[in-house]
Parts: structure tokens; sequence; C-alpha cells
């Protein structure tokens, strides 16, 4: 069994690691770290755990993460480059589903996250988990950087066009009209994210610029191996979870004769948890809710040259915890999908 | 024109207040006062308000209340009594939406609200803003005490029970079961009161007890002239806006040839704001959203023993700001309907 | 593995038996039923299922269902009892998710679901599939009357207080106010139940009568040995699942005394399923979510004679479906928790 | 005072219609007809009308809609056609909700709305009800065909960019993403816009082609004078009112010195229902909440070379029966406001 610690569980993609992790077959929940509920079981916070999780909070001096194999940082951002050193000295492996091992480019991560990177040398090691394109590279990390819940949706819908040779799209001018779910927006205590305030609206927000774009960049031009040009705009949709993420990609004029369908078929031939759906399909939200799966449909509209790409994940799950579980599996030699099968929620 | 004055507009009966009274044929909006956010035009934080309101917040040092007409106070409790004496002094009359001038018994209100009164002398003087049981009191007050949300469709819901010289319920075993939107809770960053925490999502809380308790007992006493007992189980249902209130109460053998439908038509015949449903009718709370309405529907389930109430209030409205304006309307001589005739918004 | 059948299952008890079969690991899904859909792949109507059920609809002539060990009916009432003399013939078990062998009267029958018993000989052989009350019963039955959703959440609720031999309550007046999810409504086309209508709204429906009301009476008096009197008021709430029960009750002057939290923990001390809260808990609906949990908050406001009663469930799982597996569970001689583990999805 | 009549009010125009006419200063609610529901009073059918509307419904024999000075058309596509040229050569004006007089090309509207066009002659005398393009035309008219919801947002959205001289974005290349609450669907009984269906759930829908195309496409090329191409994708929102369209333009290299923030801004100069918002700003659908006002928002993301316009409006008010209402005012000389100021309803 896996020995796993939690830092900072009392957030939604601490629970929702909490869900998956109690219930994975291969593991052994050994801590969970929170300093401000140090003491209180972590069922008396989430009584939907009652019966499943026995754990309590401990305050960090107490948790004995050093103990562990593996430790999954679920903070808010910086808490992980604070404590990488340690544990990794300890030989513990180390998932950060926060932003602080994501941005290779130290300046941009100053930039757009207000503080200077602590450990540059830990950083250049680090590992993008993202496996349906690193894959190899994280079985053999110790350290890993997890995407964001949109940046994994928008990479992984436009990889099947960047990822081949010829370029086939004008990829300066990619645009990707996001739309989230308010758990995206983490559970802190703000108006703007009330239900009294985020029900029954829509909106966009940061389309001045946001966190999530420099991440995706440096993805995407990772897969193509060339520069891109991305605009992003996120939206907050009035619903708990789940991001559609609809993608559109000028067709060049030597590609036209593309069969795109195909195209992402075999991109993504033998992915576990990436559906290509057949064409003319409209995936929905809930159709991966509360599951690992990301769902893509392919829309040429009019047989012209915009071609339309939808995508679906759960943004705690594919688009988090379920993605650092995913890491997990092939950090320790596991099966891919082991603890990750379930099957969506519906209604 | 009547010059009003609005002290704490930046909540949701603060925001509730500026729609109604904006549109007030006989009213002239004349300051807002905000310590926090001087100088920002209202407008600036309800874009719902822009081309309709054109004033800024103001300190209260700057907002010179005493040359209003009247003040309503949309702040949290305690506020009003430490400005009420400087204001009545200056011939100004108050409406207080919070608690202050509610609860007769000091005692009570030092209990549930934490706080000693600062002055019982206008307490005894202030007049409990209900117009379809005191309006001959609040048309002659210069100081209002407004009920809370849930006590107005309580006490309307229970009035003509009570109101009769004869006994017709167990009125020591009255049971209110009832549920809010969660605008009831005010717009105050709290975790759970998240769209990602209370949508999809049912629960009762205070069961305990509940600050609307003791302010509906006294209420329903002074309709009855006599002492009741009464339970209250308030619940937090996944909406905006909209208090639903099922009220239950034992007939007394001697009552059972009661025409209970007949009698609560009587009762508020003439009222302008109490729509009392045909027999059989099941209200909806969106059937009065952003209107001062309340609509009553009276069961007897199987001909039974148990009477069935069904109240509905928009609680921003009825229960609130709208509310209100049908006191300020009173003690200014103008037709208690003005500026308050809005036709629900449905869907 | 136990080879199942499942007629009927394009409604939201068909897809919540999918969703919870196909991860059963002592289960083969052998053939799922549908006039309409014949060959239509199931993942086709629900993608949520894609990669989890590969199985088509057929209509019931191909779909040998004599061949199956059991049978569930997740279809309209009147189904079931047309197909089950052939079926039980064919020495298949039974688990009818609709009303058709849950009332043990005829007369009653008939009144509620407007058309004769078709098979009274087998009605009085089937037996009411709770099992925190039938237990065993339902391990040697063959033919199962599944309760319905909110009769579940009274049963169980009420039950401590009158399973024993003394009366605690005042039994002839005993309330039930609930409220349920618009999926109890079912996967039908109807206009109250669209979002535009049933959103940011709360309503009551049936307060003269509901199909419920009488199987619970049933169901009470079969646990308390006496004549029992409800009132039952449903409530419509704008969420998808979940049903959350506020259940009242007098105590007895005799049994003032009584320590009814003790009494509630210990009734149903072992059950894996229903979870007595610790004294003073809300049970908010989404704590269940997608599980087959059912938890239980006992309330005494103000230490006065009325007791409070807080039930919540997923209407879906421990109210429909996943009772059902809980039957056949038990039917088969499994681990009476054998699939049903899910960990609610919060949030 | 005005003489209204209304064919097919039990939708959700039919219903809005009733709820801005009835509160309407210049307008007498003469009559509204539904075959289906002669006889039965308005308020029976939505009771957030009792009180303010005594109307009941009539057969269309019994109307006498000739006797009226106008009459709106809340019908489905190809009623209003039916019955035009009866009206007009009664001298009654029509305003027609539906499709049947926006698509100039017979041809388009055969295929699109499936039926043959019964009098194109009229047809030809149709004004496009849109009054920011088409304000004195509509004066004049006696016959309007009114906008769709989608295209309102996406032609007001795009007009000041195509309505100058000099091209200044790539106008072949036009993106629309959209997204709409559920009431834009109608008060239809369908599974897919079930509360269940649709609630906590996002997805794109039509994105192969969607009848709101054709009728944009038309729209921009009037506004242009010259040829455009756009793609249109809309979306469903978990919510009851609003649409919000994400609007995507390339600008063209000799327009980067354009500041499209004032161009937007002297473009809708003095209009009384368009709001161009502040640089910056993040226009949400509640803040147009059953109003008739639409907001528009210019970003350009990074300063590059795409431009973002963001537009909202209620899709029953500004994109149906207000902008109706609007038309009216218009076409009987009324000031164009009236009866149309409501402020947005906020929470």
């Amino acid at each position: 069994m896996i020995k796993v610690g939690i830092v900072g569980g009392t957030g939604y993609t601490g629970v929702e690691l909490l869900r998956l992790l109690a219930a994975h077959p291969g593991v052994q929940l050994t801590s969970i770290t929170s300093r401000k509920e140090d003491g209180m079981p972590v069922a008396d916070m989430f009584p939907s755990l009652r019966g499943h999780v026995a754990l309590a909070f401990s305050s960090p001096e107490k948790a004995k993460l050093t103990e562990c194999d593996v430790v999954f940082f679920a903070t808010p951002h910086g808490v992980a480059m604070a404590q990488a050193r340690e544990l990794l000295a300890a030989g513990v492996k180390i998932i950060d589903l926060a932003a602080d091992f994501r941005l290779q480019d130290t300046a941009e991560f100053e930039k757009w996250y207000g503080m200077p990177h602590s450990c540059p040398d830990l950083l250049a090691e680090a590992v993008y988990g993202l496996p349906e394109v690193n894959r190899e590279a994280i079985a053999k990390a110790r350290l890993i950087g997890l995407p964001g819940c949109y940046p994994t949706s928008m990479q992984l819908g436009f990889a099947p066009l960047l990822a081949q040779g010829k370029q086939l799209v004008n990829e300066s001018m990619l645009i990707a009209d996001c739309k989230s779910g308010v758990s995206g927006a983490g559970r802190k205590a703000e108006v703007h994210t009330l239900l009294a305030e985020a029900s029954d609206n829509f909106k966009a927000y940061g389309v001045k610029g946001h966190r999530h774009l420099p991440e995706t960049v440096q993805g995407l031009q990772a897969i193509a191996g060339r520069k891109i040009g991305l605009t992003f705009v996120p939206h907050l949709v009035p619903m708990i979870r789940g991001i559609h993420s609809t993608l559109y990609a000028n067709i060049l004029p030597d590609a036209r004769d593309t069969d795109f369908q195909a195209l992402y078929g075999r991109h993504f031939e033998g992915e576990k948890f990436v559906d290509v759906m057949p064409a003319g399909s409209h995936p929905e939200t809930r159709s991966v809710r509360a599951s690992n799966k990301l769902r893509i449909a392919v829309h040429r509209p009019g047989g012209g040259d915009l071609l339309v790409i939808l995508v679906v994940e759960d943004n705690l799950v594919k688009g988090a915890a379920g993605q650092g579980v995913q890491c997990m599996n092939l950090m320790f030699g596991l099966d891919e999908t082991a603890g990750l099968m379930h099957i969506p929620v519906l209604p």
C-alpha cells in the first residue's frame, strides 16, 4: 500500500482527493494536515466522508509527512515550494495541485502569482503532470506540477492539431472560450461566488489576462514544438462542477482535406480517460461528472475553414484531483486507471 | 417629494430598497451611506442600477441624514439604535430593517442579538411595521421596527386563526416549517452560502433556536391576545429569493365546522398585498418574485383535524424592503400601494 | 456472477441502476429492455455510460429475461405485475421499483393508481423491500416491492419511535414535511419540471393526497403494530437529487424523560446505510449525494414536547436503485454492502 | 389608449408581453387568444398575474382581433403569416415575435423552418424590428418581424465594427460564442430542458447549424453593406433568463490604431437601451434581468489583434417581448421608453 499524505485538505480539491484516495485499492491514507483544524476529524468538516474516512486533520508538525511515500499539496500557491526540498530529501514524492511547479519560466511565475519562486532548481526537475502528453516522464518523476483545470481541457483539446509535423491550423490565432462551474474558484468565502450572486447568472471574467494563459501557452508550445498564439476567455457558469471549453482554430488552406475526426480518434487511441465522441456530438459536462473522463467532439460548421472543438471535463477530477491520482498511479507502477474508474453521476 | 436616506446600502435589502425607491413616484433619493465605499457610485457596485441611480455612497458624516424626511436602516443589528435619537430629534422618521426595534422585551433582545439595547425608551415607542396587523399605528409612527422575513410569513399565515375571539386551533402547538432562498442570509462572504455549497442541496438549520422565533411569538401573541406556543424550523433552499412557510395547526374539536377558506378570505378582504388563493392551490415562490405580494393557501388534508397553511413571499420585498416602502407610504399619507405594484417576474 | 436484467432502463432509476450494477463486483448485466429504443446502445442515450456499459436496449421479445437470475423493473406502474407470473415461474427473482407490489390492500392500490391489481396472489407473497425493517424476509423473498423514495425516509425516520412496545409520541398526529429534488418526478417531458419553471422556485404539491401516504401509513403501522395517523406534505426543491424529510411528533407526557438520541443510536446500531448523526446536527442532502446512505438527526427544540427528526437520502439511490441493489445482495447471499459503498460526491 | 391583442399567450414570450403590457401606461389589453385554453383566466395559468390581469384566454374566433390597433404574435412559426393579411386589411398593425417575417429570402426561410412562405408580398413589406438599427423604418411600418434573441445580441454587438465605411476587422471570420438560459427554448414539455437534465450542466448545441445564423448574417450584411462570414455556436446555460454573447473579430492591420471603446461609445450614444460599459467591464446577465437593457463591453486582450466583445441581454425582454413593445412605442408615436424602464432585478 502506498502511504499518502495530503497537505491542505479543507478545500474542494482536498475533499475530492479524499473521496478518490479513500476508495483507492492501493492506497493507505496516512495523514492530512491543516494547521487551523488540528484535531478535527475530517468527516466533521465534510459529513459526506462519515463512515469512509476516519482520519483527523493534524498540524503540519505532527503529520510526519516524511514517512509518506507521496504527498499531495492541495494548498494555496506557494506552500508546496516551501516544503518540497525537505520532503524530496526524505525520499517522498510530491504531487502539487497548485501552480508552484507548472510554469518553467520563473519570471512568468512571479508576474502572475505575485511571489518569487523559491526553488528554481526543483522547478527545473519538475514534470508537468498531464499523462496523455507526458506519460513517460511522469512515471519517472519525483516531483509533479499538476496542470490547472482550464489548461487540461485546452491542451488536450488542441493537442491533436498541434502535434502533427505539418501545421494544420493558424497557430497564431487560437481561441479558447471556456466555461467553468464555480467550484473552480475554490472553497473560499467570497461574495462573487455566493449562490445569490452566481446563480441564475452568467459572465466572463479575467478577459484581460488569467493565470492559466501562460501555462497553457507553455504546454501547447511544448506539444507543437513552435510558438503559438492563444486568446483565452474564461466564463463562470451557475453550476458546481464541470468545464466546457469551446476551442476555435482556422484551418490552413493546405489542410482543408484533413479528416479531423479521424485525426482526433487516432491521436487518443488507447487513452482510457479521453473519449473522442462520434462526429456531430455535443458533450455535456454532466456526462463526466465526478469522473476522470474528458470528452471531445470535433466540429466543422458548414464544412468551412473554422474548426470548433468541444471539450468537457470535471474540473475537480480530470482537472485536479483525479489527474493527480492518475499521475500517482504512473509514478508507483500501478495500473493507470486504479481507483479512477468511477462512472459519471447522471442525472 | 419625500426626501429619503438609506444607511447601509451595500447588502441585498439595500439594493432592493434602491430598486423600489428609484422608481417610486413620490420619492427623492437623497443619500446613501457606506463608510467603506465613500465616493463610489452605487451603480458601480450594482451595475443593474446603471442609468437608474446616479447617487454615490457617502460616509455618514457627509450624508446630511438629518435633512431627510425618512431614513431607512439596511444595516447590521445595532446600527439603527445608535443613530435613532439624533435623527428623531431632527424630525426625521426612521424605518429599521434590522432587529433593533422589533423585540419589546430588552432581555430577549440581548439574549438573541448579543448586545444590550441602548435606547429602551425609543423601543417602547417603536411600532412593529406589519401593515396588515398594525396599519393605524404605523400611519402615526415616527419609528418603525420592520418585521423579519420569516416572521412576516408566519404571522400573516397564522393571523386569521388567532385573531378570532374563540380559539380554533391548539395554540400551544403551532408548527412553522419554513424554507428560504439564500439571499435571506445577506450579501456576506461566507462559505456555507457559496453556490458550490448551497446549490443542489437542501438542509435545515438553527433547529435549536433562531432569532425569528421570539419575534414571531411576540407578534402572534399580540394578535391572539393570549400565550401561544410555536416550533419554528427554518431550511435553506437552493434559490435566490423567496420564502415558503408551511404552517401546521391542530383544529380544536369545537372548531371542526369552521370554513377556514372563508375565514381567511374575510380576514384579508381588501388587502392589496395579501392574496388568499382558491381552495386547493399550491402557491409558488416565483409567483411573487420581485413583488410585494404574499400569497396564502388553506388546506385540510383528508378533511382531518390538521390545518396546513401555505404562505409564499419574496423575502427581499414583502419580507423586507417592500414592506418598508409600504410603511413609508402609510407614514406619509401616500397611497399604500405607491411604487409597489410590480408584477412578479415569471419565469 | 448474478445475471441481471432490467426492464425499462430509460428513466432516472434505470440509468442509476446501470451506474450501480455496471460496477458491482458480483453482477453480470445481461439485458435491458425498451420497446421504443430497441437496438440503441444504452450509452447513446446516456453518454455518462460510454466506456462502462456496452449493452444495447432490446425489445422485450428479444431480451430473454427468463434466463436472468433477477430482473429489476424500472417501469411505470402496472408493468411489473403484468410480467411477474411468467418470470417467477421461470425461477427468476423480481425487484420492482414501481408501486405494483407495495400496497397490500388492493382497493387502496386501485384507488391511488387507477388500475385494478392483476395478481393479488403474488402481491400477497411480495416482500416490502426495506432492509432495515424487513431484512430476513427480503433474504428469502423471490418478489420484492421496493419502497417509494419519500416512504423510505419517513419510515426509517419514524421507526425508532414506533418500534418500542410503549407509545412514546402521539401516533395519531404524525407530520412529515418532505422536500424532494425534481429527479423524483422522473425523466418525463412535462412543463412543471422544466428548469425554467422549477428553478429558483419552491412549492408544495399534492397536499390533498399523495400516493406515498397510504404506503407509508401501511409501513409505519407494520412497524408499530397499531394504527397511526400521518399528515404528509411533499414539496419540490430546485435541485436534482435528494430528499429531506422533516418529521414532527408530539412526545407523550410519560415519555418526556426518554433519551431520544440514544434511542435512535441503539435502533440503528450496526446498520451500514443508516447514519444517526451527533446531537445538534443538520444533515444536508448533498452529504449523501450519489450514495446509498441515509442520515438522521434528532432534535427537541427548546427541550419541549415536540420532537423534530431530520432525514436525508438520495432519492435515486437509497430511495430507489441503491435500495434495490441492497435487496438483491440480501436475496443472493452477498455482502449487503457489495457494490454500494460509494462515497457521496461533494461538492 | 392603444388596443392590443396577443395571439398565443401561453408561452414565455406571451407571459412576458403580459407583464410588460399590463403595466404600460398607454396600452389597453383587449384580447389574448388560445384555442386550447378558451375561457380560462390568464391568471389561472400564470398566478404571477393574479390581481394584475383580469383577461381570460379566448378562442381566435371570439377574440375580435380586427378591432385591435396592434396584434402581437407570440406563437410558433407559421401562425402569423396565416393571419397577417386579414389583420393588415383591417388596419391592424402586426408585431411577430416568431420567425415568419425575419428572413427576406424565402428559400432560406423554407430551408430552416421547413415550410413554404405563404405571403412573400407581405414579407417584402415587413420591417426587421431592431430599433437601434432600423428606427425610422419601424416607426412607419405596419408589419414587424422581430429579431430572435441571439440575433439581437450578435447584431448590436458587431454593429459598431461593421457600420463604418472602412473595414476594421476580418469580416469573413467573425465568431459568436453565445450562451443562453433555458427559457429561450420556450415553455414546451421536452426532456432536455428538464431541471434534472439541464441543471448543473453545460453544453453546446446546434453547432452544425442554427436558425439564428442566416437571420444574423442577413442583419450584419445589411449593417455592413457587404458580405460577411459568421460562425455561431450556441450553448445552454443552467439559468432561466439571459443571453451572454462573446464575440470575436480579428482586427485588420490598418485598423490597429482604432480606439474601439470610443467607437462603441459613439455608435450607441443616446440609445436608452444599449449601455456601453467602461473599459475592462465584464457585464453579467443578471445586470439586465427582467429589463429591456442590453450591455456591451469591449476588450482587446493583451493589446493584441483579437477583439473580444461581451454582450448581455434578457432574452425574454430585449431579446423578445421588450423589443416588441419598443417597436410598438415607435409605431404609435409614444416615447420609445414608455412602459420599459424597469430596473433589473438583482439579486
